[in-house]
Protein backbone atom coordinates (compact mmCIF):
# COMPACT_ATOMS: atom_id res chain seq x y z
CA UNK A 1 0.00 0.00 0.00
CA UNK A 2 0.72 3.37 -0.81
CA UNK A 3 0.28 6.73 1.74
CA UNK A 4 0.79 10.18 1.73
CA UNK A 5 0.30 12.05 5.02
CA UNK A 6 -0.30 15.80 5.22
CA UNK A 7 1.80 17.37 8.34
CA UNK A 8 2.88 20.61 9.80
CA UNK A 9 5.66 21.20 11.90
CA UNK A 10 7.53 23.69 14.27
CA UNK A 11 11.23 23.48 13.15
CA UNK A 12 12.98 25.27 16.43
CA UNK A 13 14.04 22.42 17.98
CA UNK A 14 15.16 20.50 14.98
CA UNK A 15 18.48 20.23 12.91
CA UNK A 16 16.30 20.56 9.85
CA UNK A 17 14.08 17.85 8.42
CA UNK A 18 16.36 15.22 6.74
CA UNK A 19 17.80 12.24 8.80
CA UNK A 20 21.33 12.26 9.96
CA UNK A 21 23.26 10.70 12.50
CA UNK A 22 23.07 12.37 15.74
CA UNK A 23 20.54 14.59 14.90
CA UNK A 24 17.54 15.97 16.14
CA UNK A 25 15.22 15.87 12.56
CA UNK A 26 11.83 15.50 11.36
CA UNK A 27 12.01 12.76 9.08
CA UNK A 28 13.54 10.51 12.29
CA UNK A 29 11.28 11.20 14.87
CA UNK A 30 8.35 10.33 12.04
CA UNK A 31 9.95 7.75 10.77
CA UNK A 32 10.54 6.24 14.44
CA UNK A 33 6.93 6.74 15.18
CA UNK A 34 5.65 5.30 12.16
CA UNK A 35 8.05 2.42 12.35
CA UNK A 36 6.71 1.64 16.41
CA UNK A 37 3.41 1.69 15.26
CA UNK A 38 3.39 -1.06 12.17
CA UNK A 39 6.18 -2.75 13.99
CA UNK A 40 8.49 -2.95 11.20
CA UNK A 41 11.54 -0.23 9.70
CA UNK A 42 9.20 2.25 7.49
CA UNK A 43 11.26 5.00 5.63
CA UNK A 44 9.58 7.93 4.23
CA UNK A 45 10.44 10.03 1.77
CA UNK A 46 9.45 13.97 2.02
CA UNK A 47 8.34 16.50 -0.69
CA UNK A 48 11.52 18.83 0.27
CA UNK A 49 14.62 19.02 2.60
CA UNK A 50 13.79 21.91 5.28
CA UNK A 51 16.73 23.66 6.74
CA UNK A 52 17.59 23.50 10.47
CA UNK A 53 14.96 26.04 12.48
CA UNK A 54 12.79 26.26 9.42
CA UNK A 55 9.09 25.65 10.08
CA UNK A 56 6.25 24.05 7.83
CA UNK A 57 2.47 24.58 7.94
CA UNK A 58 1.48 21.98 5.06
CA UNK A 59 4.41 19.18 4.46
CA UNK A 60 4.05 16.11 2.72
CA UNK A 61 5.65 12.66 2.94
CA UNK A 62 4.68 9.45 1.31
CA UNK A 63 6.12 5.75 2.39
CA UNK A 64 5.51 2.19 1.39
CA UNK A 65 4.28 -0.44 3.85
CA UNK A 66 3.15 -4.26 2.96
CA UNK A 67 -0.08 -4.00 5.51
CA UNK A 68 -2.56 -1.74 5.58
CA UNK A 69 -3.00 0.73 8.35
CA UNK A 70 -4.17 -0.24 12.00
CA UNK A 71 -7.49 1.82 12.07
CA UNK A 72 -6.78 5.02 14.50
CA UNK A 73 -3.69 4.75 12.95
CA UNK A 74 -3.82 8.88 12.69
CA UNK A 75 -4.67 9.24 16.52
CA UNK A 76 -1.87 7.83 17.45
CA UNK A 77 0.51 8.46 15.45
CA UNK A 78 -0.33 12.46 17.14
CA UNK A 79 0.15 10.94 20.13
CA UNK A 80 3.24 9.64 19.79
CA UNK A 81 4.86 12.85 17.94
CA UNK A 82 6.27 15.54 19.86
CA UNK A 83 4.09 18.67 19.96
CA UNK A 84 5.84 20.09 17.72
CA UNK A 85 4.97 17.93 14.74
CA UNK A 86 1.14 17.38 14.52
CA UNK A 87 -0.19 15.10 11.67
CA UNK A 88 -3.29 16.82 9.85
CA UNK A 89 -4.51 13.75 7.15
CA UNK A 90 -3.46 10.85 5.18
CA UNK A 91 -4.18 9.34 1.76
CA UNK A 92 -3.83 6.12 -0.09
CA UNK A 93 -2.07 7.11 -3.21
CA UNK A 94 -0.81 5.42 -6.32
CA UNK A 95 2.31 3.61 -6.88
CA UNK A 96 4.70 5.47 -7.45
CA UNK A 97 3.38 8.86 -6.41
CA UNK A 98 5.90 10.78 -5.38
CA UNK A 99 5.60 14.21 -2.38
CA UNK A 100 9.18 15.26 -3.71
CA UNK A 101 8.50 14.37 -7.83
CA UNK A 102 4.97 14.98 -8.30
CA UNK A 103 4.85 18.84 -6.53
CA UNK A 104 3.87 20.94 -8.97
CA UNK A 105 4.62 24.09 -7.12
CA UNK A 106 5.51 25.52 -3.43
CA UNK A 107 4.99 27.99 -1.40
CA UNK A 108 7.56 30.08 1.52
CA UNK A 109 6.28 33.01 3.52
CA UNK A 110 8.69 34.64 5.53
CA UNK A 111 8.18 37.31 8.60
CA UNK A 112 9.20 40.40 9.54
CA UNK A 113 8.41 42.94 12.41
CA UNK A 114 9.91 46.46 12.61
CA UNK A 115 8.40 47.70 15.41
CA UNK A 116 9.59 46.11 18.60
CA UNK A 117 7.13 43.43 19.60
CA UNK A 118 8.30 40.61 22.38
CA UNK A 119 5.96 38.25 21.40
CA UNK A 120 6.48 37.96 17.57
CA UNK A 121 10.28 37.05 17.80
CA UNK A 122 9.71 33.28 17.53
CA UNK A 123 8.45 33.35 13.77
CA UNK A 124 9.54 37.10 12.98
CA UNK A 125 12.56 38.58 12.41
CA UNK A 126 12.82 41.95 13.68
CA UNK A 127 14.68 44.91 11.62
CA UNK A 128 14.65 47.86 13.16
CA UNK A 129 14.38 50.33 10.49
CA UNK A 130 11.52 50.96 8.07
CA UNK A 131 10.85 49.06 4.69
CA UNK A 132 9.44 50.31 2.16
CA UNK A 133 7.17 47.42 0.82
CA UNK A 134 6.28 49.39 -2.47
CA UNK A 135 10.11 49.07 -3.28
CA UNK A 136 10.69 45.41 -2.18
CA UNK A 137 7.43 44.79 -4.74
CA UNK A 138 9.37 46.14 -7.31
CA UNK A 139 12.20 44.10 -7.16
CA UNK A 140 9.82 41.02 -6.77
CA UNK A 141 8.46 41.46 -9.55
CA UNK A 142 12.34 41.29 -11.12
CA UNK A 143 12.16 37.90 -9.81
CA UNK A 144 9.04 36.44 -12.02
CA UNK A 145 9.54 34.11 -14.54
CA UNK A 146 11.47 31.08 -15.53
CA UNK A 147 15.45 32.24 -14.84
CA UNK A 148 18.57 31.06 -13.49
CA UNK A 149 18.77 31.78 -9.68
CA UNK A 150 22.32 30.97 -8.94
CA UNK A 151 22.83 34.06 -6.98
CA UNK A 152 20.57 32.74 -4.57
CA UNK A 153 21.60 29.24 -4.24
CA UNK A 154 24.05 27.75 -1.72
CA UNK A 155 27.67 27.31 -3.13
CA UNK A 156 28.01 23.85 -2.55
CA UNK A 157 24.87 22.34 -3.74
CA UNK A 158 23.91 18.90 -5.72
CA UNK A 159 21.58 20.37 -8.45
CA UNK A 160 22.44 20.19 -12.04
CA UNK A 161 20.98 23.24 -13.24
CA UNK A 162 19.62 26.63 -10.97
CA UNK A 163 16.64 27.87 -13.44
CA UNK A 164 13.46 28.20 -11.21
CA UNK A 165 10.28 29.50 -12.61
CA UNK A 166 8.90 31.97 -10.38
CA UNK A 167 4.98 32.14 -9.74
CA UNK A 168 4.43 34.61 -7.23
CA UNK A 169 6.67 37.02 -5.05
CA UNK A 170 5.20 40.07 -3.12
CA UNK A 171 5.13 41.40 0.01
CA UNK A 172 1.79 42.39 2.16
CA UNK A 173 1.20 44.11 5.53
CA UNK A 174 -0.83 41.50 7.91
CA UNK A 175 -3.05 42.78 10.69
CA UNK A 176 0.09 42.00 13.67
CA UNK A 177 1.62 45.15 11.18
CA UNK A 178 4.40 42.39 10.11
CA UNK A 179 5.75 42.47 7.01
CA UNK A 180 5.33 39.08 5.10
CA UNK A 181 7.17 38.09 1.61
CA UNK A 182 5.18 35.09 -0.24
CA UNK A 183 7.12 33.32 -3.01
CA UNK A 184 5.88 30.48 -5.54
CA UNK A 185 7.66 28.21 -7.76
CA UNK A 186 8.08 25.22 -9.89
CA UNK A 187 11.33 24.13 -7.24
CA UNK A 188 13.46 26.04 -5.13
CA UNK A 189 17.43 25.67 -4.64
CA UNK A 190 18.95 25.68 -1.06
CA UNK A 191 18.62 28.40 0.95
CA UNK A 192 17.13 30.74 -2.14
CA UNK A 193 14.17 32.33 0.03
CA UNK A 194 16.58 33.26 2.78
CA UNK A 195 18.81 34.80 0.15
CA UNK A 196 15.87 36.80 -1.99
CA UNK A 197 14.66 37.92 1.53
CA UNK A 198 18.17 39.34 2.31
CA UNK A 199 18.43 41.21 -0.97
CA UNK A 200 15.04 42.42 -1.04
CA UNK A 201 15.94 43.89 2.79
CA UNK A 202 18.41 46.05 1.18
CA UNK A 203 16.18 47.20 -1.50
CA UNK A 204 13.52 48.31 1.42
CA UNK A 205 16.06 49.78 3.35
CA UNK A 206 16.78 52.20 0.69
CA UNK A 207 20.33 50.82 0.36
CA UNK A 208 19.76 49.46 -3.50
CA UNK A 209 17.35 50.41 -6.06
CA UNK A 210 14.63 47.64 -7.20
CA UNK A 211 16.72 47.15 -10.62
CA UNK A 212 19.72 46.38 -8.50
CA UNK A 213 17.62 42.20 -8.32
CA UNK A 214 18.43 42.22 -12.07
CA UNK A 215 22.38 42.86 -11.57
CA UNK A 216 22.01 40.29 -8.86
CA UNK A 217 20.44 37.56 -10.98
CA UNK A 218 22.77 38.50 -14.19
CA UNK A 219 26.06 37.76 -11.66
CA UNK A 220 25.16 34.11 -11.48
CA UNK A 221 27.26 34.45 -8.33
CA UNK A 222 26.35 34.19 -4.59
CA UNK A 223 28.20 36.75 -3.25
CA UNK A 224 26.31 38.91 -5.86
CA UNK A 225 23.16 38.85 -3.51
CA UNK A 226 22.07 40.13 0.10
CA UNK A 227 22.99 38.25 3.39
CA UNK A 228 20.58 35.19 4.01
CA UNK A 229 18.03 36.01 6.90
CA UNK A 230 17.66 33.65 9.69
CA UNK A 231 15.60 30.46 9.65
CA UNK A 232 12.65 30.72 12.21
CA UNK A 233 11.01 33.22 10.52
CA UNK A 234 10.58 30.94 7.45
CA UNK A 235 7.61 28.83 6.84
CA UNK A 236 6.52 26.44 4.22
CA UNK A 237 3.44 27.11 3.67
CA UNK A 238 1.45 25.36 0.67
CA UNK A 239 2.58 22.38 -1.71
CA UNK A 240 0.47 21.70 -5.03
CA UNK A 241 -0.12 18.30 -6.18
CA UNK A 242 -2.93 16.97 -8.26
CA UNK A 243 -4.96 15.05 -5.87
CA UNK A 244 -7.57 13.76 -7.76
CA UNK A 245 -6.77 9.80 -7.44
CA UNK A 246 -5.71 10.53 -3.69
CA UNK A 247 -7.90 8.66 -1.39
CA UNK A 248 -8.31 10.24 2.35
CA UNK A 249 -8.42 8.34 5.09
CA UNK A 250 -10.20 8.02 8.39
CA UNK B 1 12.82 63.25 39.53
CA UNK B 2 10.67 60.61 40.13
CA UNK B 3 9.90 58.13 36.56
CA UNK B 4 7.11 55.71 36.08
CA UNK B 5 7.87 53.29 32.44
CA UNK B 6 5.71 51.13 30.48
CA UNK B 7 6.92 47.94 29.30
CA UNK B 8 6.49 44.23 27.98
CA UNK B 9 8.20 41.26 27.73
CA UNK B 10 8.79 38.03 27.06
CA UNK B 11 9.72 36.05 30.10
CA UNK B 12 10.96 32.77 28.02
CA UNK B 13 14.80 33.66 28.44
CA UNK B 14 14.46 35.03 31.86
CA UNK B 15 14.51 33.47 35.21
CA UNK B 16 12.03 35.73 36.32
CA UNK B 17 11.62 39.39 36.70
CA UNK B 18 14.10 40.31 39.75
CA UNK B 19 17.37 40.51 39.66
CA UNK B 20 19.44 37.67 41.77
CA UNK B 21 23.22 36.68 41.61
CA UNK B 22 24.34 34.40 38.44
CA UNK B 23 21.05 34.44 36.59
CA UNK B 24 19.38 36.61 33.93
CA UNK B 25 16.49 38.49 35.26
CA UNK B 26 14.53 41.17 33.26
CA UNK B 27 15.15 43.69 36.29
CA UNK B 28 18.83 43.38 36.00
CA UNK B 29 18.74 43.72 31.82
CA UNK B 30 16.87 46.74 32.53
CA UNK B 31 18.52 48.30 35.40
CA UNK B 32 22.05 47.39 33.78
CA UNK B 33 20.74 49.51 30.99
CA UNK B 34 19.40 52.46 32.30
CA UNK B 35 22.49 52.86 34.34
CA UNK B 36 24.24 52.77 31.11
CA UNK B 37 22.18 55.27 29.57
CA UNK B 38 22.35 57.78 32.75
CA UNK B 39 26.06 56.94 33.64
CA UNK B 40 25.07 56.68 37.49
CA UNK B 41 24.21 53.35 39.39
CA UNK B 42 19.86 53.42 39.06
CA UNK B 43 17.68 50.56 41.08
CA UNK B 44 14.22 49.98 39.82
CA UNK B 45 11.10 48.80 41.45
CA UNK B 46 8.73 46.96 39.89
CA UNK B 47 4.93 46.11 40.11
CA UNK B 48 5.80 42.33 41.21
CA UNK B 49 7.77 39.51 40.74
CA UNK B 50 6.95 37.30 37.89
CA UNK B 51 8.35 33.64 37.67
CA UNK B 52 10.73 31.85 35.77
CA UNK B 53 9.66 31.76 32.18
CA UNK B 54 6.12 34.42 32.92
CA UNK B 55 5.36 36.97 30.37
CA UNK B 56 4.27 40.43 30.26
CA UNK B 57 2.07 42.39 28.19
CA UNK B 58 1.78 45.16 30.43
CA UNK B 59 4.14 45.75 33.00
CA UNK B 60 5.40 49.06 34.96
CA UNK B 61 8.06 49.99 37.42
CA UNK B 62 9.47 53.05 38.65
CA UNK B 63 12.41 54.98 39.53
CA UNK B 64 14.32 58.45 40.29
CA UNK B 65 16.96 60.16 39.15
CA UNK B 66 18.32 63.23 40.54
CA UNK B 67 18.73 64.48 36.56
CA UNK B 68 16.49 64.52 34.03
CA UNK B 69 16.41 61.54 31.25
CA UNK B 70 18.39 62.81 27.85
CA UNK B 71 16.09 63.43 24.73
CA UNK B 72 14.97 60.03 23.10
CA UNK B 73 15.56 58.49 26.14
CA UNK B 74 12.94 55.73 25.29
CA UNK B 75 13.96 55.34 21.73
CA UNK B 76 18.30 54.66 22.90
CA UNK B 77 16.57 52.28 26.35
CA UNK B 78 14.73 50.08 23.74
CA UNK B 79 17.77 49.86 20.82
CA UNK B 80 19.61 48.95 24.02
CA UNK B 81 17.43 46.37 25.80
CA UNK B 82 17.31 42.57 23.83
CA UNK B 83 14.58 42.08 21.82
CA UNK B 84 12.07 40.23 24.02
CA UNK B 85 11.88 43.44 26.39
CA UNK B 86 10.10 46.41 24.80
CA UNK B 87 9.60 50.27 26.48
CA UNK B 88 6.17 51.36 25.72
CA UNK B 89 5.93 54.38 27.64
CA UNK B 90 7.14 56.57 30.24
CA UNK B 91 5.87 58.55 32.56
CA UNK B 92 7.20 61.79 34.85
CA UNK B 93 5.01 60.60 38.51
CA UNK B 94 4.94 62.22 42.58
CA UNK B 95 7.46 61.54 44.72
CA UNK B 96 6.00 58.20 46.50
CA UNK B 97 4.24 56.91 43.87
CA UNK B 98 5.03 53.07 43.59
CA UNK B 99 4.34 50.60 40.95
CA UNK B 100 3.74 47.70 43.82
CA UNK B 101 1.70 49.45 46.04
CA UNK B 102 -0.56 51.84 44.13
CA UNK B 103 -1.69 49.45 41.51
CA UNK B 104 -5.15 48.73 42.03
CA UNK B 105 -5.88 45.87 40.68
CA UNK B 106 -4.12 43.40 38.27
CA UNK B 107 -4.95 40.89 35.03
CA UNK B 108 -3.05 37.53 34.03
CA UNK B 109 -3.91 35.57 31.27
CA UNK B 110 -3.58 32.23 30.53
CA UNK B 111 -3.20 30.16 27.15
CA UNK B 112 -4.46 26.44 26.86
CA UNK B 113 -5.19 24.48 23.19
CA UNK B 114 -6.93 21.70 23.00
CA UNK B 115 -6.52 20.32 19.71
CA UNK B 116 -2.25 19.81 18.42
CA UNK B 117 -0.49 22.84 16.58
CA UNK B 118 2.85 23.38 16.98
CA UNK B 119 2.78 26.93 16.18
CA UNK B 120 1.01 27.52 20.03
CA UNK B 121 3.48 25.57 22.34
CA UNK B 122 5.59 28.67 22.88
CA UNK B 123 2.61 30.81 24.55
CA UNK B 124 0.03 27.99 25.31
CA UNK B 125 0.15 24.84 27.24
CA UNK B 126 -1.30 21.95 25.17
CA UNK B 127 -3.63 19.84 27.03
CA UNK B 128 -4.88 16.85 25.13
CA UNK B 129 -8.58 16.20 26.08
CA UNK B 130 -11.49 18.12 25.50
CA UNK B 131 -11.84 20.79 28.72
CA UNK B 132 -15.83 22.10 29.45
CA UNK B 133 -15.53 25.43 29.45
CA UNK B 134 -19.16 25.77 31.12
CA UNK B 135 -18.03 23.87 34.00
CA UNK B 136 -14.80 25.77 34.45
CA UNK B 137 -16.61 28.90 34.83
CA UNK B 138 -18.80 27.60 37.25
CA UNK B 139 -16.01 26.55 39.27
CA UNK B 140 -14.74 30.31 38.27
CA UNK B 141 -17.61 32.04 39.75
CA UNK B 142 -16.89 30.38 43.16
CA UNK B 143 -13.29 31.58 43.37
CA UNK B 144 -14.89 35.75 43.14
CA UNK B 145 -14.91 37.71 46.01
CA UNK B 146 -12.51 38.18 49.10
CA UNK B 147 -11.54 35.26 50.32
CA UNK B 148 -8.59 33.34 52.03
CA UNK B 149 -6.32 31.68 48.91
CA UNK B 150 -3.80 30.02 51.04
CA UNK B 151 -4.84 26.62 49.54
CA UNK B 152 -3.25 28.31 45.90
CA UNK B 153 -0.14 29.85 47.04
CA UNK B 154 3.52 28.29 47.18
CA UNK B 155 4.15 27.14 50.81
CA UNK B 156 7.58 29.11 51.55
CA UNK B 157 6.21 32.76 51.32
CA UNK B 158 6.71 35.95 52.69
CA UNK B 159 3.21 37.05 53.21
CA UNK B 160 1.13 38.00 56.48
CA UNK B 161 -2.06 36.95 55.04
CA UNK B 162 -3.51 35.12 52.24
CA UNK B 163 -6.71 37.03 51.66
CA UNK B 164 -7.14 38.38 47.88
CA UNK B 165 -10.47 40.06 46.12
CA UNK B 166 -10.51 38.06 42.79
CA UNK B 167 -13.41 40.61 40.72
CA UNK B 168 -13.13 38.25 37.59
CA UNK B 169 -11.93 34.66 36.90
CA UNK B 170 -13.41 33.05 33.58
CA UNK B 171 -12.62 31.63 30.55
CA UNK B 172 -13.06 32.09 26.71
CA UNK B 173 -12.15 30.71 23.48
CA UNK B 174 -10.80 32.90 21.41
CA UNK B 175 -10.34 33.13 17.36
CA UNK B 176 -7.31 30.34 17.38
CA UNK B 177 -10.10 27.98 19.21
CA UNK B 178 -7.60 28.94 22.38
CA UNK B 179 -9.40 28.48 26.03
CA UNK B 180 -8.27 32.06 27.43
CA UNK B 181 -8.20 32.30 31.16
CA UNK B 182 -8.70 35.67 32.57
CA UNK B 183 -8.50 36.62 36.16
CA UNK B 184 -8.39 39.51 37.92
CA UNK B 185 -7.78 40.37 41.67
CA UNK B 186 -6.56 43.69 44.27
CA UNK B 187 -3.35 40.94 44.76
CA UNK B 188 -2.10 37.60 43.49
CA UNK B 189 0.27 35.34 46.10
CA UNK B 190 3.27 33.30 44.70
CA UNK B 191 2.44 30.45 41.77
CA UNK B 192 -1.18 31.94 43.14
CA UNK B 193 -2.83 31.95 39.04
CA UNK B 194 -1.04 28.78 37.84
CA UNK B 195 -2.43 26.65 40.86
CA UNK B 196 -5.90 27.71 39.66
CA UNK B 197 -5.73 27.49 36.37
CA UNK B 198 -4.38 23.79 37.32
CA UNK B 199 -7.26 22.53 39.50
CA UNK B 200 -9.81 24.48 37.20
CA UNK B 201 -8.44 22.01 34.43
CA UNK B 202 -9.52 19.03 36.95
CA UNK B 203 -13.48 20.22 36.63
CA UNK B 204 -12.93 21.25 33.21
CA UNK B 205 -11.50 17.62 32.42
CA UNK B 206 -14.29 15.67 34.51
CA UNK B 207 -12.36 14.49 37.28
CA UNK B 208 -14.13 16.92 39.40
CA UNK B 209 -17.36 18.87 39.83
CA UNK B 210 -17.17 22.57 39.80
CA UNK B 211 -17.74 22.62 43.56
CA UNK B 212 -14.93 20.83 44.17
CA UNK B 213 -13.05 24.76 44.48
CA UNK B 214 -15.25 25.70 47.60
CA UNK B 215 -13.33 22.55 49.49
CA UNK B 216 -9.83 23.48 47.96
CA UNK B 217 -10.28 26.64 49.04
CA UNK B 218 -11.33 25.71 52.71
CA UNK B 219 -8.64 23.14 53.39
CA UNK B 220 -6.52 25.94 53.13
CA UNK B 221 -3.47 23.86 52.08
CA UNK B 222 -1.65 23.83 48.99
CA UNK B 223 -2.12 19.85 48.54
CA UNK B 224 -5.61 20.04 48.38
CA UNK B 225 -5.51 22.29 45.20
CA UNK B 226 -4.94 20.88 41.23
CA UNK B 227 -1.15 20.67 39.98
CA UNK B 228 0.96 23.86 39.16
CA UNK B 229 0.49 24.30 35.00
CA UNK B 230 3.37 25.29 33.22
CA UNK B 231 5.00 29.01 33.32
CA UNK B 232 5.62 29.62 29.32
CA UNK B 233 1.23 30.02 28.72
CA UNK B 234 0.79 32.97 31.79
CA UNK B 235 0.60 36.50 30.75
CA UNK B 236 0.65 39.92 32.97
CA UNK B 237 -1.65 41.34 30.90
CA UNK B 238 -2.86 44.54 32.75
CA UNK B 239 -2.51 46.74 36.14
CA UNK B 240 -4.57 49.10 37.30
CA UNK B 241 -3.64 52.51 38.13
CA UNK B 242 -5.03 56.20 39.23
CA UNK B 243 -3.19 57.93 36.21
CA UNK B 244 -4.29 61.53 36.86
CA UNK B 245 -1.04 63.36 37.85
CA UNK B 246 1.22 61.07 35.30
CA UNK B 247 2.54 62.63 33.02
CA UNK B 248 3.64 61.46 29.58
CA UNK B 249 7.76 61.63 28.33
CA UNK B 250 8.53 61.68 24.92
Amino acid sequence: MHYCVQIAYDGTDFSGWQRQLNAHTIQAEIEDGISKLLQQNITILGCGRTDTGVHAKDYYFNFDCSTSLPSNFLYKLNHLLPISIVVKNMYEVSEGFSTRFDAKERTYEYYIHTQKNPFLNAYSLYVGQRLDIEKMNKAGELLLGRQDFQSFSKAKTEVNNFYCEIHEAYWTENQTSQLVFKITANRFLRNMVRAIVGTLIEVGSGKQNPDYIVSVIEAKNRGAAGKSVAAHALFLTNIEYDKSTWQALG
